[in-house]
């Protein structure tokens, strides 16, 4: 069974400063633990909000380490160092905006500030990028809800065959 | 009464090879026929999921052949060769981010990969165009939900009036 | 207390030739007024659907006259003139898909031609702008959805502390 190679890179100017330490890249790990069964590995980085950053990154994670998933935390916002998105957005052939709304929508049932996030999610080649929330509470909140598409998503793009704790989270894959 | 000319484009690299028969198009003639009281005349053409082949089929459709409305089915997903949304984003001048919003939605009530769908829809001159899935079932899902705003767009960009069978499919237009 | 400064921006080419009297741009501040009891100064403007006009508008009230906010209504619809989305996402540098998304969903309760509107919102330096439907039912129930997000949105831009009415509208600002 090959190991799934999944990206993590928190986005955060203090947390790369080491003011205070990554909590949510940290909380994603632990999720993607509870959630996978199959093997993966984490490819883990911690930088700050430049976009020239955010995209270098993105790009060495996906073309040269192979990460058929990359997620995201951080930088979704509305201040001005917010440039996830636009990261995002530059370095995908194309975007999957499924995602974002759902995760606004998921989010909108506990917090009106929801509408804020502007995290969107795409393709760069055979990989999915993601952008969560930066808040770990928010993370697992929209984990849960879209993380049941992201195995049938990487099976459509030939990537390497995710399974799951079904007690923890229940992949869909359409019957053929 | 003028007849509207509405295009239906399956985009499928299979259907249209002829390895198989293309299951998707007729399925939307045929809803659109239960839909549809007033005169209406179906443009056809299955097409390869080639981006340069779609665009040039959707702007014949709307700039030759004049429909005011071209429906494409295909296309829409993650695959490497889905192409169909970025296809319609390049032909269109505005687009109308509520289609796929919508469709998305409302697929989401029956399976958790509805996020995975990447349809969109969009002006050209005085055409909708709307993305839809590519399985039959979907596509009715979907029409349903969309299509009772479709009559009023056609009238505001001074198509054809649609008039549809209420007891099948109500449009709504706001009283004035 | 920092007075708030808010654009209103009606785009009709009608209202604008003085056809009719612009009820939407109206509407606008009376609500604004109900909703906020911290001071604020309305900027107010009426221009025709013409997107070079729009885009001057929203950069001088943003850039020149400090706007924290800028509403506009009218022009979101699929008709030819209207183009106030196109306009905002053209000045703006990073986008608010959340505002559209709920705006629609709203709307949607309501009429089934919610999709219709093209509504979205953006960030220009340190200025929110906001498309609103144009009929002044719409645009309460619009502002009603999204406006508890605003204040939040203007903290992090490092705008004017706005407070509100909380009989009328409860601004949503998460705790530290």
């Amino acid at each position: 069974m090959t190991t799934a190679k999944i990206g993590i890179v928190t986005v955060s100017d203090r947390a790369s400063a080491g003011v205070y330490d990554d909590v949510s890249g940290k909380a994603i790990i632990e999720t993607l633990n509870e959630y996978l069964t199959s093997p993966w590995e984490p490819v883990y980085e911690v930088i700050p909000d430049e976009q020239a950053v955010i995209e270098s990154t993105l790009i060495k994670m996906t073309d040269e380490q192979q990460c058929s998933l990359v997620v995201t935390t951080g930088g979704t916002g509305p201040a001005k160092r917010d440039v996830t998105p636009e990261a995002t957005e530059a370095v995908c052939d194309r975007m999957m905006p499924g995602f974002g709304e759902l995760m606004r929508a998921e989010s909108l049932k506990f917090v009106a500030t929801a509408i804020l996030s502007r995290q969107t999610a795409g393709l760069r080649g055979d990989s999915l990028i993601i952008n969560l929330p930066g808040k770990p509470k928010s993370i697992r909140e929209c984990l849960d809800a879209v993380f049941p598409a992201v195995p049938y998503c990487i099976d459509l793009m030939e990537g390497p065959y995710l399974e799951c704790n079904e007690e923890v989270i229940k992949p869909f894959r359409p019957k053929k």
